[in-house]
């Protein structure tokens, strides 16, 4: 049996505590500007109503950690175990995923209640000498809501975007005067041979990110940049989504059936081009970073201008370069304009857009799954999915680094998700 | 063209004002119970949001009567216009029938207002000498928005049934002591001949109801009472879903498909029988008239009882010669149980379930379909659909009459529909 | 019980013999043309391969009649029993409709040995002195064999019009040199009134075409011949395929999903106008009757035409004042040209292509279907269907009459199935 | 500009004259069973009909070789061009691949004959200097052919599996007297470190299957023996279908909404395990190595095993150590019994059945698509696929090699595709 632990933690106790207020409270903040109604519907089967983020989390803790390492705990409601299970078949039956929208009641106040309930309840556990065991399960639950504030976010997007009133979740950010003049691309040459990569220092990290280990990369070039809104409009203007030989087999078929011929919220409206965002139908900014494309479409992208899609041995080798720490962005901070000041060298690989990479998702040499429930998280996903890099705009500030392997199947578009080139040196 | 007043009006301004506000005040009445989010989550595509309902059949007064017949009108808000128009071709875009639970804003709360405001412009429409045109499109509208009260209720109900904890919409009718004895069937022969069917006389009727006209019925008998619970149990017990010799075939491949085995709502837990229902998951009583079934078993039962189902015709000529006053159920009736007392001859006529007839919904002879918008209300819907007589615990009381035709195709379900039987003399 | 002869069977046994024979030889003369693999493809769901047709009209003497009567039969091979059932629930299982084309063996000459083989039989029977009960079996085997001969040439021009080399079923007709003048299309009246439909007389008819019975029609005309390509080519133009307000709604629905913009097998190739038909693809003829449009093209082009399709009742009793024996057609016949000489009056009421009426396919009064497996022929089909009447240019002579009732679903486009106008008196 | 020969192509003339007829014959050879019908069927999109394989394979020579590279050639019909492209953008329009098996006519005869044309332009063509280029696209030409004369193979044994008589492709095999005994599971050491993979050497390979290039892999061990049928039979026993912690997500989902629960072909009867086979129908033997698994099935048996499937790499590694002589199977094997004798080590590594590795289908680095139609090849596949290697008992002799990339998508399984265990060392 593989021990827990392989999910790296490392927090003291009062780190810990301190971890999952804050975790807490932004699941909330983010919840605030949400009635019952925006956090109730489910806009696709991929998708997940808001209000099922914030009791999913919650039932996180209750059946991973409460039920079995506090003593004495009763469960907020029985019912909740199968309304806000997910995916782990070892903790029993549940809401099938495409009809989680169907459940208006309990009601988002019925939610916050279940939260404060648990919160009172971790509370209760931390201060009474909990097992590392369950310390590490508290961890790993706090970094589990990390990645649904995330999922919330492009949920609600999606949500309102299908809504033809185009509500706002933000207040528009203001407009500034100047558009910033868009950097000429250029490429940072790196060496190859064998490396280092997967988690393996200090701190948490999700199992897939491990055991770090050698790989072997040929010498290459990364682009010092994302590609911007401008760049893929050239592409779209150069006939991109009309030239089947320039795609995938899969993403061409997959292009036609759908009918796509630009980024998800892309619309155009008398000439001028738009694009639904968190702070609403915005003017397209030339400059920002592209969003919201499948694999599918990156690929073709790359294709097109002559490169390819970095390998996720790559990028991380380009990211273990970097004092990431400026490239942080601040909370407010949801859609993909570009941060600033940036410095010298490869920018922008923290916090602007999922970088999607050439490589699918697989598991590392001696990957073993975690027994139980928490075995589940990551391992059975290793099919039909590609690894994405970096973290966006919508990402909780400190919860990516250089190991953190996202994944979504290469026809995902959803997500805030764009490209960065790279090419054989 | 075809003037207006097919749909036979007759109300004096007073009456009409009276009508107006009672219906608009149902409605109101009925939204009273659901949260916002309740209001806003379509269950299925035949389904719609009960925001829907209540916005729609305001939209129907401000698109059809006040924009045309008050001057100086100024619309609630442009896009409800996009938002809440139903099927009406000749009034524009529309956002898609099955995406009318994306609309998570306008809230619940907004709706109201919209209400609100249309509400006191139709009360100066009325008070400012109205055209005929525009009296008899406000009463139209007003037995349209009956038709909507019935549907929020059988939409509410099927959302409900999909939640997991199966919330009740209205507190639980008292259990009754004891279980009324079911009266025995008995059939009540009729002679046949040429009568007359069709709305011809005073009141309100829709366009499908007419033109009255002759028509030529063989001899035939109708069962005193609707089929019930118990008389299902039998059907259930004797293979009736597992026999397919008593379906038509289409049915059959529907229920083999759709694994129907049961009514819609009914299940089955530790051997004992419930029924959801809108005051909330129920033990089924076997007295009460089947409902929630469709065409399909509703002929698969009447072929294994030896009988058959009545046309339309038989069963207007039949309540033709009843004085269904005593019939009509109060207002807070939501479940199909027998009302009493009951007269001696054909009961439940009106009021307790919908009835299928084996009569597709077709054309009556003559019949035109009004020019305009307003002829899009029936006429386009005759095909692929049966009809149904009598009304349910649902229906708005005064809204069901003799004439009265109901329609949906075969496969329904979730309406309160149910059947009685008939016979050749 | 209902007893069999429902299904009115009246040959002596020196007529049954040549009848059968006769049907046979035809059911073989049709699939003369086709190679193995032509006889084996099934274009769609909807359709069967010739190669079954033929199979399944033998399978039908084999286990209605062979099996129960002739003392001794052994079945040609036990496995066709379950190939080439078609829905008779109450025959066992079968190969699933939508797969009948995956059956390359048996082949098409051990087909012909099988219908060699059961031909032997069903004459050994006939001259042993057969029951009443075995020689109406046999008539109504010929007249179920008569109506998959017009199914295996629908469902042949439908492979052909698939693929992308068109052939030819039959060689094309020699072009006239001139077209004939379309004559103006006139209307005949009938008084309406208490008539007798159904049948009721001498001769084989299929049990829905019965009982007799009175039925009631107002007043009403009947155009005198049918509508033709270059009347349907007027609609085209006039917008017919996309004005929403001419259409059912249902209607509207499929052929936005279908994108219907012209009958089934049209096309235009560099402005002019061809259709794919038996004879290959062809030059469309503006005077011949518009043929493969579904119910709702043809309700959508009478009401364009401000008129209505006929009842079914309506057509019987127009059909029932006719001598028909001149408008049949002869054997070789494949493309609905229009026939002559014609007589004044109402003309084309046979044999051209069948006309869509507006009535829904249902039981006439008192209808019972027959007990056991003959009972499943037509009385399970009774929803979702209308009837056409009249016969096609692909029905075998001699098989129509004024009662016979043809039936398919409201989108069915490949059949031989065109229209005539009706209007009120 | 890619260089063609990335596809390395190494053939004298004399030599590829020789090779170009026998691969000729050998298709030949294997429609020679077949009737029109046989070859005509499509059974499902993913298969194609026998008949297309044999015309697609010279459309292959038609259209890239003899239209380029033979002055004054006239195509034999210029419809095949639309008919028999596959998926090459470049080369035009084309026949849609679900619609495939709608090609009655031209006839297999007619598809002999278009062979015929085209072996002689060959002919002419090889005896007048061709160029390089066009003595290397004849030979990618006839390496083309063999992938679809396995493709034929598996699109037969599909096709017959459909027909409920269940026809044999070839004569049943003579049943041996006794079953071998089931040599015990062992495992070869392999140390890992930087190893070379790849083609790289003389002789014929497809683009993708370079450059080769240096991969460091991990200690690993690999089974010496392919998992049987015996075993499998364990895996079901042990509840291997019903267990979902066993499975990748995807394929649980998959496995759920197909209903597996076995291999693709196997039949239980009366008790007995059965599958079908290119000799029909056939009693299951339990030391043949499994087939017609999906990676599904793979991955979930070697988790169950506690062990794992092989990266491409590592096959590769010990495939590269084997003398492969003795592995190959001669022409008649058509289900994959165990050859022998055997070697001790790693044995069964070729032509037995295909093993799916864990390893997506990725492009090797610096992997470049060749220009042109060609460049569609392989390139525009590599997303969704995992890579198989070492051929199967329906692979061509002298076909497959130790770099051989096949490659489908996880959930395949009419493919000849088994596995063999891996493990970290």
């Amino acid at each position: 049996m593989v021990p827990l632990h392989l999910f790296q933690s490392a927090l003291g106790l009062k780190d810990l505590e301190r971890f999952y207020l804050e975790v807490r409270q932004t699941s909330e903040a983010l919840g605030e500007p949400l009635s019952d109604a925006d956090a109730t519907v489910q806009s696709m089967p991929d998708a997940s109503p808001a209000k099922w983020h914030l009791a999913h989390t919650t039932w996180f803790f209750e059946a991973m950690v409460l039920s079995r390492h506090l003593e004495g705990y009763k469960p907020f409601d029985e019912k909740f175990t199968f309304l806000f299970n997910s995916y782990y078949e070892t903790m029993g039956a549940r809401q099938p995923r495409p009809r989680r929208g169907m459940v208006t009641r309990p009601a988002l106040d019925d939610i916050y209640a279940y939260r404060a309930y648990v919160d009172q309840a971790v509370a209760r556990l931390l201060t009474s000498r909990p097992t590392r065991d369950a310390a590490e399960l508290i961890e790993l639950g706090c970094h589990h809501e990390q990645q649904h504030q995330e999922l919330l976010l492009t949920d609600i997007l999606h949500l309102f975007a299908q809504n033809p009133i185009r509500p706002s979740y933000r207040a528009p950010a203001p407009v500034s005067a100047e558009t910033a003049a868009l950097p000429a691309l250029s490429f940072t040459d790196f060496e190859g041979g064998i490396v280092e990569i997967g988690h393996g220092g200090a701190g948490f990290a999700f199992d897939s990110e491990g055991p770090r280990h050698r790989v072997l990369t040929e010498p290459f070039r990364l682009a010092d940049r994302l590609v911007t809104n401008a760049e893929w409009m050239e592409f779209i203007e150069d006939g991109g989504y009309t030239t089947p030989l320039l795609w995938l087999s899969e993403g061409w078929t997959k292009a036609l059936a759908e009918g796509w011929s630009r980024p998800l919220y892309w619309e155009t409206r008398d000439g001028q081009h738009w694009t639904m965002t968190l702070r609403g139908f915005q003017s397209l900014d030339p400059t920002t970073p592209v969003a919201h494309v499948s694999y599918f479409e990156a690929d073709a992208f790359a294709t097109w201008s002559g490169k390819r899609l970095p390998s996720e041995a790559e990028w991380e080798v380009a990211a273990q370069s970097l004092d990431v720490d400026g490239n942080f962005l601040d909370l407010n901070r949801l859609s993909p304009e570009p941060a600033s000041p940036r410095k010298v060298g490869v920018q922008q690989m923290f916090g602007d857009v999922w970088e999607w990479t050439r490589s699918p998702f697989s598991p590392y040499p001696r990957f073993r799954a975690v027994a139980g429930a928490v075995g589940e998280y990551n391992g059975k996903f290793m099919s039909g999915q590609f690894v994405l890099r970096g973290g966006s705009c919508a990402t909780p500030p400190g919860h990516v680094r250089a190991s953190y392997r996202n994944f979504f199947p290469a026809h995902t578009r959803w997500q805030f998700a764009g490209l960065r080139l790279a090419d054989d040196a």
